[in-house]
């Protein structure tokens, strides 16, 4: 999605070309083709499949919209599985005007219920809590605690963790003790880097380059590299700003400031 | 500053026709008279003076800024006795690219500078926790447990308190609890509302009138009346589009909000 106006295929050759070695795979990017082939382009093109986006969405004010939330989740892990991806990433989901904690409560539900298939399916699922600029109608879970507090009502089970953004928790007062617990208890299973530019002029698609903004992002990589985390550090940055340059240059910029801002050893 | 369009000589005469009681002044409305003109004038058009607006902003890279918000606080305070405010709402400030808790340890710095002339004045401090959707340059206090944790470190005194403004909180997962804790330690100073609109298009001047959006403002209205706060319920909306309208019309609109979303008894 960094680089939405590439084509999945595009992405598959400009990646490696620019020393990205992993790739986080958007649902909308496997419309036009059968699973089976992303899944064999995949895996020809030598990137690592870190995740797929997105699962979530739970909440809703009827019974129907959430079994058909449940469903669209099943078929995210199973896509998931099909192209080799070990989790899905859940932005879980609230409804304007529905009381937080009704929302909070399905997406416990919702999360319960598509557990056993993502254990059956070897596909991690991945409570992303979102900025709570997001409350509305986005994402109910807000902070790494409460995304902590839903694996620990779900009984901590294997198949949940955490994907830590920095773009939505840089702001938390929290933030290192609750890296460092998310970590310990075994659910850091993601990490998201890009920058909050000021002013931002657009609440979704205005994210910075790393070293456009203000997210202390070498302090934070340290806290999440000192509390063992060693998958990928992906980069997300959905912006128009971005989206309107040519997609390689953006890559090689990419490269250069993830270097310099998170890679320098 | 909800009808920007209007003076404050244009306020004093509408705010009483529509049933507004108390008016908040922005120290910006302050300017092009002096400030006992505007006392004399604020007197004489029976409002009561809720507060004035704002104070704060103390983060600085280097001591000569943080000396000039102080006095700038200071000068704040003089300003509040004047037009009889019984307090001054601090926008705490935050410096972008300089670490949060850097700017919150100046955040508590500048209060303690400016306490004892608050209290020699008989104005209250009122510590604004903002979204963090501001906390690259506007406020590094995010939640209203940041803000009692400073009136903590700061001896809880009687001349600091705290405002609570749904816009900023609506999302908090502690927020009953975090309302409670407020009053109960006598820091609850001011009741902001508005209401939080889907989608949102501009962070700073996007606010719904109260029933346009998503935040709960009856149940919030409950657990403040509950905990037994009895000032002002102000209403603060930041609005390009609610400002291009006719300001007599808006607050009309306002005042049936209003009833209809925390007055209907």
């Amino acid at each position: 999605m960094t680089t939405r106006p590439l084509s999945l295929e595009e992405c598959l050759v400009e990646y490696p070309r620019h020393g990205v070695r992993g790739i986080t795979v958007w649902r909308n990017a496997l419309e036009g083709r059968t699973i089976t082939d992303s899944a064999r382009m995949l895996n020809e093109s030598g990137l690592e499949v870190v995740s797929l986006c997105r699962g979530g969405f739970f909440p809703g004010t009827d019974v129907q919209l959430r079994e058909r939330a449940v469903d669209d989740n099943r078929l995210a892990i199973e896509q998931a599985h099909a192209i080799g991806a070990p989790s899905v990433v859940l932005v879980c989901g609230a409804v304007p005007g529905q009381a937080l904690d009704v929302s909070r409560s399905q997406i416990v539900d919702g999360i319960a219920a598509v557990l056993p298939d993502a254990a059956a399916a070897g596909v991690r699922l991945l409570i992303e809590p979102l900025h709570p600029m997001y409350a509305d109608d986005r994402s109910a879970v807000n902070t790494l605690r409460q995304a902590n507090e839903i694996c620990d009502r779900l009984g901590s089970p294997m198949a949940l963790g955490i994907a830590l953004d920095v773009y939505h928790v840089w702001w938390d007062p929290e933030l290192r003790e609750m890296i460092d617990e998310t970590a310990r208890l075994g659910r850091l299973g993601a990490f998201h880097l890009c920058d909050w530019r000021t002013p931002t002029v657009d609440l979704l698609n205005d994210r910075g380059l790393m070293g456009e903004g203000c997210i202390p992002l070498g302090q934070i990589n340290g806290w999440v590299e000192g509390a063992g985390f060693c998958g990928f550090r992906e980069v997300e940055i959905f912006s128009h700003r971005w989206w309107s340059v040519d997609q390689g240059e953006f890559l090689k910029r990419i490269a250069a400031s993830y270097r310099a801002t998170v890679a320098e050893d």
